[in-house]
């Protein structure tokens, strides 16, 4: 399996508010759904208040060691808003007025109401390009391997489904799904040995409730399908052999 | 404000099946809110996928700067869930059968039912203490400062919910919110010179679009509930010179 190509991806999630309790994060899942979809393995997150030190050394240590880093949150107009001018410390470079950016705004504003605090968000560290943002206007911001998006999950979520069809995946990561009406307790040891007979796939086991009815998923991931399709044939014995029907994918209901 | 008592935690979300994109993550944001309710400053979270080193590491290197850490996810029967085994080797300690543990499990599913898998999840790092599972009886874990959690939510904030008493809090974080259907951009300078005259509390502005118009609420956090008050009422004066209506607390709708 040596020569699959991985493309690794983290997502930071930068605010007071997450951490408090008070705004709960949409952000990570959705992009996670979305790196998965394209081949890139988001394999690690990182939640964090608005303080610049902890931004600065937090992206620092994450895109030294993956091929994208995605953050979300403080790029707004008000004073805590800090992660533009965070982003452009931890390159060393200064923050600028980036001219596409203001005209875009005062398109928007209009001249007469685009106060200082919006020109704010028209300040992106020197050499970023502009993402598109869609919903609001203000953008988003790329520099190196970093991509900088929105904290409201709208514009989050469109920032990055614009920006996506630029990502270069690696080798897709395949899945199939096979359930039953089994307890997790009852097929394990069956099930540690087929993860055993194909080290080079993941299989991970979901317990679910449904309908009155404990069972599980079974998640078979890899890059190779046609090992895949032997190990969830497999499975299907496995579950058939403890009494139980295999359901192909997630149950209904 | 260096008499204030701050008490900080971590939360560390394991599981490829959150980083895949596959499961959303819902047991964070419930810890955090419990937390922030008896003065625990929740300042870090990770989320992780289910490789032992990294849980390790994370582990370590968390428990050591946090006065509590807690972990969901990986304390099932089957192959994939490492955490308990992962969480003694970060303690350099055995993982053993806890006598406690595997009497609850064995009145719960009988001794013909009590298969070696889910004898499993009766096996803690020695020294441990078991954390009630009053929704599927299988305990989580207290060693040290660390609290090892279940990744199914309802298990989950059971658990946190049964062990949150137990709990040293911090002088609690007290907040008041206010709220207007005002422009971020529009209130930014005001509200920045009101953060700057208050640099004991935290102001944090969250912008909202409700009933087909745009907004914002701020919270104001801190120690000194007289401070606050102070700050909220310049903040009420200075929506009203705006030409909005200061809300108390969230809008409605």
């Amino acid at each position: 399996m040596s020569d699959v190509k991985i493309v690794t991806a983290a997502v930071v999630v930068i605010g007071n508010e997450i951490l408090s309790g008070r705004t709960k994060d949409l952000n990570l899942g959705y992009i996670a759904a979305g790196l998965t979809g394209i081949g890139i393995r988001l394999t690690e997150g990182r939640f964090i208040p608005d303080v610049e030190a902890t931004i600065i050394a937090t992206v620092n240590e994450l895109r030294a060691r993956h091929d994208y880093v995605f953050t979300t949150g403080g790029i707004g107009p008000t004073h805590d808003d800090i992660t533009a001018a965070a982003i452009a410390k931890a390159f060393g470079v200064p923050l600028i007025l980036h001219p596409v950016a203001a005209r875009l705004l005062s398109d928007h504003y209009g001249p007469e109401n685009l106060t200082e605090a919006r020109m704010r968000m028209a300040h992106t560290p020197e050499g970023a390009e502009l993402i598109d943002n869609p919903v609001s206007i203000a953008p988003g911001i790329k520099i190196g391997n970093v991509f900088v998006l929105a904290g409201v999950p709208r514009i989050c979520q469109a920032m990055f489904d614009g920006l996506k069809g630029g990502l270069r995946g690696g080798d897709p990561v395949l899945s199939r799904t096979v359930s039953g009406y089994i307890g997790e307790g009852v097929i394990a040891k069956d099930l540690g040995e087929l993860q055993d007979r194909h080290p080079a796939l993941e299989i991970g086991s979901y317990p679910f409730f449904r309908q009155g009815k404990f069972g599980a998923s079974f998640v078979i991931r890899g890059t190779d399908k046609a090992e895949i399709d032997r190990a969830a044939g497999a499975l299907h014995a496995i579950i058939k052999k403890l009494g139980a029907d295999p359901i192909e994918g997630e149950p209904a209901g």
